[in-house]
């Protein structure tokens, strides 16, 4: 592992945002200082003054760099890429690397963002969802992005061992917390032979497996 | 412009996912042929079998270039800046290039797939919100990104005539269609001064002003 002390990120065990960071940081061998924010804690401390002058959204993660914070964990995903290009990330041709990205944000911008913490703080809240309708909301979104996601790696000749072809890309650095946070809603996931097995194979390589929330020194 | 007659974008006037696609082809200068998908029509010719070959989530745009379908807004932006680097919509330098992201993010990963069209259907469906109801919750969310964006953007020096220096970038692409989004859901808008100036700036351009929904061959 390089060491560059100078990449700091500000993380929290559970975010799923958080955790793709972690795994692209294991994947490029980047050495990175950890500073915990906890999301529930003196009512998140995500929304605190001093976090917020990092990341003006209040949300996990923030990447530090050379004295700039980069939010938004694609963003920080596509910076990594530019500035440690190796190992990369993304696919060498361009139509792969389209690929990668679609399959991404079908994760990044149409699965996630129904399910995170705030979201779901809005729906008890102001809505009054109880505990199983909440846990309703969360799956009917994965469902249908997984429904989608399936579809589109069995009909593709480029799936390989991981979404595509044998080495991760951020493809898979989307998808596995995803699967993380299906298991964690008790979502069925037999209909999805495949996602279930990148999800293995991506978990047996210490980039995936250390980076998962409860082997963080903040789970708890 | 180039005349490039492979490209093929599947575009319903209102998705902001295809506004910002029709953005980037006209400042790219790409001739592009359109296919229509109405949203709300025959249930929503999103979900037609032959729509989905293209297109597995049923989700608008849907890029097809020299015969490969790709889908997510984001995806299509990068590869077109791949594929015709020329005028950029990223900055020069691998920051600015981390900072138009991030903004663009804000509003693609955590403000508009809360409002989109199949999230208000459910809340209507499922949860019986009123329109009332859901005019609030869209207006919350984007509430909440344009505070955020206001602050990114007052608090940097390289905001410019446009969110990243003088010239549209990715975040314009992003932001314009969500102001127009904001304005339909009748967000005050008063408290974002930047955003209404770039708003503005960004309109007086053929290429902002010629994707916008109202002017596209199937609005009505």
């Amino acid at each position: 592992m390089s060491l560059d002390p100078e990449i700091v990120l500000y993380t929290y065990f559970r975010s799923s945002a958080a955790y793709r960071v972690r795994i692209a940081l294991n994947l490029k061998g980047i050495k990175s200082e950890s500073i915990y924010v906890h999301l529930l804690k003196d009512g998140g401390q995500q929304h605190s003054e001093d976090y917020l002058k990092h990341n003006p959204q209040g949300l996990v993660p923030t990447l530090r760099h050379n004295e700039y914070d980069i939010g938004q964990s694609l963003a920080i995903l596509e910076y990594l890429e530019e500035v440690f290009p190796e190992p990369s990330l993304l696919p060498g041709d361009v139509y792969g690397r389209a690929r990668a990205r679609q399959l991404a944000y079908v994760v990044a911008c149409d699965i996630h963002p129904l399910n995170n913490l705030r979201m779901l703080q809005r729906l008890r809240d102001e809505y009054g969802l109880d505990e199983a309708a909440r846990q309703d909301w969360q799956q009917h979104w994965i469902k249908l992005g997984f429904i989608a996601l399936e579809k589109m790696l069995v009909g593709s000749k480029h799936t390989g061992k991981f979404c595509h072809g044998d080495t991760p890309t951020i493809a898979d650095i989307c998808l596995i917390p995803q699967m993380f946070n299906a298991r964690r809603v008790e979502l069925d996931l037999t209909p999805y032979p495949t996602l279930r097995r990148i999800d293995e194979a991506a978990n047996t390589l210490p980039a995936f497996a250390d980076a998962a929330p409860m082997v963080q020194p903040d789970a708890g």
